[in-house]
């Protein structure tokens, strides 16, 4: 294995925000995206935050992300909002769609940001978070670049589109955060440098054979669509709604530009206040959530966990003891 | 094989029509329903259609479902309706909330129902289509009694919650209308009574082990979740936001009772005429179809198809030769 150093979160927030100042980021947003990058590592989410750090201060480098332009409002009818992102920061112009929507839906129950020409997002559970945390329910999606094949085809002109729902409970949240690819193309270079195959099938190689060979799928550029041709349906409309609600590019797009910018995202709020039955909320989710906890496991030694639970422990590992960073990105992370 | 008989749908429609009459229903609703349940035989989609007639007659009869109740209004909050179903016929139920729906987001962009207290919807596509024929996107999804394991466990405390997403397309629709599970029981029942095994993974054996064999996972009532964890999570969270939403029961609630009935469903509904965009979408949508079919096949003789492509060939065949159904099946209708 790599060499590891554990990185204090204050340490690393301050790192970000230090080099994001000097890519021209202002002040508040700096820390904004510092934020975010931080506490994406913190919650063990690595391939969207410290990891992912280097390629985003790259694309600010290179103007496929506008560190100054802010979103701006399009266009307005009543719980509905389409913004362009002007190609901004993913991460500021995410949360403040989110931002957005949160205040649609207090007016409306329920509200909808669509958002064009934005950038990457990073962690989409980010935003899940954001507004679960303040009692909202949220569903929200992006499209991204080409990067797995139509279900019967061998080329790749679907996204693996991360579909993300996030659920208040207790103080904090259940939060799923899933991309329509069985594994992303972080977690197969991560698998291919451990040397570990995946315990289920994850694409196919070369041969149009499913395996479990990390190398084989990196190889064939041909992840697997969960569920087959479900997990690629649902991606083609996910991609098509972000498009046509946002006005912006779709996958199709965005992959003849070869570098990934410019992306379509959707919004949608619930504020569960506005609901009838709100003070009854908490009593469902807690009966549901321990009905699920009593599932038998196969095997005994392992616990039944929701979306988003195994974060909280991560999170307090993560803040007690430095965040695992590879050496050697940290190394680069100094050089920026 | 076993023997088919091909019923023309007109003929289907009068007899569904003439059951549902004298079994209770008012006139208008047993028209309704007549043509739901020969419109999803018409698609192709048997399981949702004709082959479930006899149970929805049964769960008439026995009183889960009651053919006269109406649903009604509980509570409404901007673009926000919670309705209670009052165990009325799902597929009626679920049309009502689906024009709600579609009235909410031509008032305010976007609309939502949540519906508890309802039943079977049958076929999900029916609400997608209904709804995107007339210009609307639908989301929308149903839970169901529990039929599908939280992952790593081995007893079914979750639903296999379809989910639907339809978009209006030239005069048709894109219509994705999936479980959560990778195969519903009745395409395993229908594949064992084949002798058939499943092209993928379709559950687990007694042993706990992966398998393509319908009766092995009919015997371990261990259907595989869509992505493994990932539907397993998806379908969680649907459930979720179907019981707080509504109001209504959960899963684990309605698994409590045995017969399936009493369900919660959600219904979003955005009205594309309200976006700024919506003049451009039609050519948005054509451009992205267009290069998803030009998605090089791993099979050459295969085309690369959308959600709801092949059920337009289907349609036309079964509205041109009649419907195939399975002999015994017809005889038990006639019964009626």
């Amino acid at each position: 294995m790599p060499d590891i150093v554990r990185i204090p979160a204050k340490e690393m927030k301050e790192m970000f925000h230090t080099i994001l100042l000097n890519h021209g980021l202002e002040q508040s947003r700096a820390l904004l995206c510092a934020e975010i990058f931080t506490n994406n590592s913190v919650d063990g989410v690595y391939t969207h935050g410290v990891n992912r750090f280097p390629r985003f201060i790259s694309n600010i480098d290179t103007g496929h992300v506008n560190a100054t332009a802010t979103p701006s409002l399009k266009y307005k009818f009543g719980a509905i909002e389409q913004w362009d992102g002007n190609l901004g920061p993913g991460p500021s112009n995410a949360v403040r769609a989110t931002e957005s929507a949160m205040q649609l839906s207090t007016e409306h129950g329920i509200g909808c940001v669509a958002l064009s020409r934005t950038n990457h997002w990073m962690r989409g559970g980010t935003y899940g978070w954001q507004a679960a945390k303040k009692g909202f329910v949220f569903i929200g999606w992006t499209n991204t670049i080409g990067n797995m094949p139509a279900w019967g085809a061998t080329d790749n002109r679907l996204g693996n589109n991360p579909l993300v729902i996030a659920i208040p409970f207790e103080d904090e949240a259940i939060v799923l955060d899933m991309a329509m690819s069985q594994y992303s193309f972080g977690a197969m270079e991560l698998a291919q440098m451990k040397n570990e195959n995946f315990p289920v099938y994850g694409g196919y190689d070369l041969k149009g054979e499913l395996t479990k060979d990390p190398a084989a799928i990196l190889e064939s550029r041909r992840p697997l669509p969960i569920g087959f041709w479900k997990g690629a349906g649902l991606s083609l409309l996910l991609d098509i709604l972000a498009t046509i609600l946002s006005g912006g590019w779709s996958t199709s797009e965005i992959t003849k530009r070869e570098v990934e910018y410019g992306l379509s995202q959707v919004f949608v709020v619930i504020d569960l206040s506005r609901l009838g039955n709100h003070s009854l909320i908490p009593t469902l989710l807690h009966q549901i959530i321990e009905d699920y906890h009593q599932s038998i496991p196969q095997d005994e030694k392992k616990n039944i966990s929701y979306p988003g639970e195994r974060v909280m422990k991560t999170r307090k590992q993560n803040l007690t003891d430095g965040i695992p960073v590879l050496k050697k990105i940290w190394e680069k992370i100094e050089q920026l």
